[in-house]
């Protein structure tokens, strides 16, 4: 669940939708209208309205802004936002030293004037959406090639997102049902976000990638950042003049939390799923695209930890990246083995052979659609022979800090100079902002030796593509170092980092402003690198286009004959918009003759305790344990403080810090990880098996309260302390 | 569970009792009116005097015998036994051969004259037993020094067993209370048995070592032998003239099973346990015993899995020793696990300290009781001086085939000579036919290569015995070869196996007859070491019996305070005498967060299908269950055939094969394993974590009806098969 990697596993394709059965669905704030009946059946005490008013632009969504990969709340009228600890943990990491070891012992703010800057977080607040399908419909109806047709499509986004943009909010157009709708999303950004409190690691990321996706969990996995804002009310850099946000609404908590059987619902931002891709790119992605990737990452872990071991400020420097790829690798084991188990791309194939049958059957059904299907298959074939290559190239924003950065300074070179709406995505006058930020914080992590190996690591995996997958500017620099090999990659290493200056933060901020040629002046050989690189990468990039101008394209029949097939409510993909669930808390039975309880308690936590990371209990929870106070945080039914607990939740990364909320939309606790066999569930929702992870609000309230004495931000938060 | 081996983990001691709380107590039968309301409560339809009459010596008790090790039932009139696959497994492996791989394909005997000789095994029915205590008392508190103690007691246990056996049944004394009580065993033994039907190794041992002490189980853990007697009806040996034997009494089936909170109660022979082993002794046990040999059991196994890996052949004749060897070995970790885990040192240490108190209160109590604690204490840390050696010795019976061999001949020619009840017990007349069986069947398994590097590596282990726990006879033989180190190990197994005579059957057993001196002037350089190290084994046993001599006097003294202490009612610890346990059909939480289900299924036996061994089901199997007939088997909460099933039945190792049956006395499944969390129960029992792992009869009736066919069988059960 922990995915914060930018990374896709695979192109995506069919963003399709399923009908909605039981608790599957990630519906969009403005369809609940249409499941209003089934949500009071459940046991939700508000109205669609109340959750989230177009008309007004209120309701308790308005409480939920959006970390970037993580979902959060505010839950004060002080901008005081609650989130995952994993979601908090970047942050975490730039504030740690060796002498401040926030990361182990956990960091709680005195006062407000001693929360800690954390420089790369950014706030979105959700600001609502509108349809936008009529503004852009007509770009892919118009009959252009497929290259031209993505093309054209941009340029009308980017006019879209500009106009949206005079506002002063954020703006973003977001496609639904593979291009059948699309909506404009508004976000307020803030930029000045400060570190409040974190726990222990040994209670926040108790478990560690051991129990990591698994039940039963015992971890605390909580974390308070606060939003700040100019003295005008208005986003603003960091500055100690600076005071802190109101939102226009917050959650207030419901101390008593839930029991098995009760309803609940999530509100937050799925990153992505794949519920109806074709069984062509299923198999695919079972076959290659995970084991691939899983011997890529489990490769490049070994090289980060080799110089974890050289030291703890390296160790440091490393751990979020090593965190972020160990998540994703167990993920991608899990969906090899959960797709593998269910034989998914088989149902696909049969279920797509049904479907096939029942557009054939029919004469005015095969003229409409009797083509799409085959068509996808083709295109999914076609994609795949250059797959080895298209995963490498998608890493690259990974490799290190130094070359990613180097990509970037050259592309905006290239880019800055164009008129704005002609500018690629994320490289337009609205982004240099995040790019500038992003080229100075990376000063914090970087550190040369890691770089070093980690491009060796890639070079050898790209010089290792098969034919007709080259790099061409790597063959040409690996040719001109005169040496074959690892001996070549070795001198390309030293070549391309041995006479840069991009590791000074000044100087690559400085570059940022300059134009193509005066890039190439330099001579800087990384620089030199990049730019013969990106050549490689727009090539890469224009392919994808292509592809892209064909399924945009051939999706939305795709999805209308299964609308049509299955004649039911349908939901779209998950792509990081705003999304609602409505759940049970239950448990399940992962496999025969076993049940595992919807609920985890301390005394398990306790049990868990050793003197072994990531187990390593801190001395003041056990202590506090010993001691004996559990407040009004004990749940009658289990006679124990609640420490995690499992709901039908249907959510996928992205999710993660989301407010699980009761039929109130109080908050009872936050969604943090799913369970091992949820893992296929962003393929498809199984209502016997597919749980999300929640730490329960009364396990965060009893830390607060008897571990760390966070008082004053209980009190914020309108909870009085029991613990004297 | 599956523990076989002779070895005893470390020396007996405190054969305490602990009062009987909830499904606690492996009772001995002439006990049961003393608990008979809380049984009847419980579901008991049966008086005490229908499982067993002292008076008639009739019962239930007479359809359960004893396999040496394991515990069976008689199922039909004409002798047919079931008791579980792994208790059968010598058996099948006698009989197996690379052409008729019976381990992998199972075997099921077409007519009662294809039945296959199990050569190496015995029936001992059971026959009644009375208190002797009156007997042997006096020689304990004669005040003798302890080794004379021990052997006053010994000679005269030998002369009442001989008294008994004038009857024509096997007698065994066992002392109850750790000397407390005394008891005279009688059965009757069969010494013609028949391998009837085993089922595939991919069910009848179906997750192997993998699943092993494990929840969720799914393993077919039955088999079948018949019993054969002469035509006169009395035991004799093999011979096909031989006819069924008709047991007194035998059980009946019960096909429709049990559910969730029903009673069910086990008769069977529990091995041993050590309930109130004084917490010095299970330090010793966590800290050393287990650790130690968990490293010389893990050893052994890799010597003997390179053997097994040279041939077929080969990996047939060490499966049996290896799958001994590693289920000692998975125990261990277990026990020291567990031990660790819940500190039961500690626990008894601060318990002993109470009693200790209680005792020193009162003055009466302090002069009767008040030294017994330091002298149990003082004993258990003169005991620590030899640990290395005496495990060591401990295991030389399964050094290889040929070196226990010589040893038996050996110590059978200084025996044989001297009147019947001065002979060690073992090795006294009765034992002969016992002994010659064991020299001839172990040509069966014999490999010299695999004898050369069990005995190398045992050489290594000796020779490795820290200063004061020597064995002289090893020392000089390893300093005649003029080598040191891995050398002189080399050289003496050459010398040892090179010029013996042994490893031909017939000389082997030839050998059997003759006196010391004659076995002495044969001048085999096998007979030549063994003659040496007799006299170190020799020392160790003495030292042995002293140490039984003290304890033998102190430990009824122990439980005396014990009981006084407590003031409940006690059962003896186990010591392969029948006893009785009754508990209720029930799951456990094994941790926070897990509830494991008291059933499995047939459909989770066909989830955890696989290619790979061990669980590579059968293809009849997935097959059977792919047609869909079930017939009666069906569970109707569980909506499927059972396949396992757990209970609150207190047993240990022996009770494998145990009959678990109804209120009524019916079959419903046998006993084939306890969880892991059941594994220190040896040490103390606990109701919330510790579970008897049964195979249901209904998973046994579906694979017999309609997987292997087996209806003759179903139908001399009184049980009519559904499938056509």
């Amino acid at each position: 669940m922990r995915v914060r990697l930018g990374v896709a596993a695979v192109i995506a394709c069919v963003a399709a939708a399923v009908p909605g059965r039981a608790d599957e669905g990630m519906w969009m704030l403005h369809q609940l209208p249409e499941i209003d009946a089934r949500l009071r059946t459940m046991g939700l005490e508000l109205t669609p309205k109340q959750i989230w008013d177009p008309a007004t632009n209120t309701g308790l969504a308005s409480a939920i802004p959006w970390l970037g990969g993580c979902t959060s709340s505010f839950v004060s009228p002080d901008g005081l936002i609650i989130t995952n600890h994993h979601c908090a943990f970047g942050a975490v990491q730039m504030n740690s030293t060796p002498a401040h070891d926030y990361i182990t012992d956990g960091f709680l703010a005195a006062t407000r004037a001693d929360e800690l800057p954390a420089r790369a977080q950014r706030v979105w607040v959700f600001k609502g959406y509108e349809d936008v399908t009529a503004k852009l419909r007509p770009y892919i109806e118009a009959g252009a090639a497929p290259l031209q047709r993505t093309r054209a499509l941009e340029a009308r986004e980017k006019q879209l997102v500009a106009e949206c943009e005079a506002s002063g909010l954020h703006c973003r157009i977001a496609e639904m049902y593979g291009g059948g709708e699309f909506y404009m999303f508004r976000q307020l950004e803030l930029r000045d976000v400060r570190l409040v409190y974190a726990p222990a690691r040994a209670i926040g990321e108790f478990g560690g990638e051991i129990d990591n996706w698994m039940w039963p969990r015992h971890t605390g996995d909580y974390s308070f950042f606060r939003a700040y804002v100019g003295p005008d009310g208005k986003p603003a850099d960091y500055s100690p003049s600076n005071v802190p946000f109101k939102p226009d609404r917050f959650l207030k908590l419901a101390p008593a939390g839930v029991k098995a059987g009760d309803f609940t619902m999530i509100i937050g931002y799925p990153g992505r799923t794949m519920r109806y891709r074709i069984a062509a790119l299923v198999a695919q992605d079972a076959e290659f695209g995970y084991p691939y990737q899983i011997k890529l990452l489990s490769d490049w872990i070994a090289v980060l930890d080799r110089r974890a071991g050289t030291g703890k400020d390296v160790e440091i420097k490393v751990a979020s990246v090593v965190k972020g790829l160990a998540n994703a690798m167990k993920k991608y084991q899990g969906m090899v083995e959960g797709l593998t188990k269910e034989d998914l791309a088989g149902r696909r194939r049969a279920e797509e052979a049904k479907l096939q049958a029942w557009i054939d059957a029919d004469p005015a059904r095969k003229a409409k659609w009797g083509d799409v299907l085959p068509a996808l298959d083709a295109q999914a074939a076609a994609g795949a022979a250059t797959r080895e290559r298209d995963i490498l190239v998608r890493y690259l924003p990974r490799v290190g800090s130094l070359l990613p950065a180097a990509l970037t300074i050259v592309r905006w070179s290239q880019q800055s100079g164009k008129p704005d709406v002609e500018r690629d995505l994320g490289f337009q006058a609205r982004d240099e902002r995040t790019i500038r930020m992003r080229l100075r914080t990376m000063q914090r992590n970087l550190d040369i030796p890691t770089d070093r190996a980690v491009l060796a690591f890639f070079f050898e995996r790209a010089a290792a593509l098969p034919a007709g997958q080259r790099l061409p500017a790597l063959d040409a620099a690996l040719a001109a170092t005169g040496k074959t090999g690892g001996a070549a990659v070795a001198a390309l290493v030293e070549e391309v980092l041995g006479r840069t200056s991009l590791a000074d933060e000044k100087t690559r901020l400085g570059l940022l402003g300059l134009d193509e040629a005066a890039v190439a002046a330099k001579h800087d050989s990384l620089l030199d690198f990049a730019i013969a690189l990106r050549r490689d990468v727009e090539t890469v990039e224009d392919e994808g286009k292509t592809a892209e101008g064909v399924l945009i394209e051939l999706t939305p029949h795709y999805i209308d004959a299964l609308a049509a097939f299955r004649g039911a409510p349908l939901y779209p993909d998950a792509n990081s918009t705003i999304r609602f669930t409505a759940a049970t808390v239950k448990g399940y039975s992962p496999r025969d003759g076993v049940y595992d309880e919807p609920f985890t308690t301390l005394p398990g936590v306790i049990a868990k305790c050793g003197p072994v990371a990531p187990f390593n209990c801190p001395r003041r929870l056990t202590d506090a344990y010993a001691k004996g106070g559990f407040g009004p945080y004990v749940a009658a039914p289990l006679g124990a403080v609640p420490a995690c607990f499992l709901s039908t939740n249907d959510i996928t990364g992205g999710n993660s810090g989301s407010p699980i909320m009761n039929g109130n939309g109080e908050l009872v606790g936050l969604a943090f990880d799913g369970n091992y066999e949820s893992m296929t569930s962003d393929y498809v929702f199984s209502n016997t098996l597919s749980r999300t992870i929640n730490v329960d609000i009364r396990y965060v309230l009893w830390c607060m309260d008897y571990v760390d004495n966070a008082h004053a931000l209980m009190r914020e938060m309108g909870v009085e302390p029991a613990h004297r």
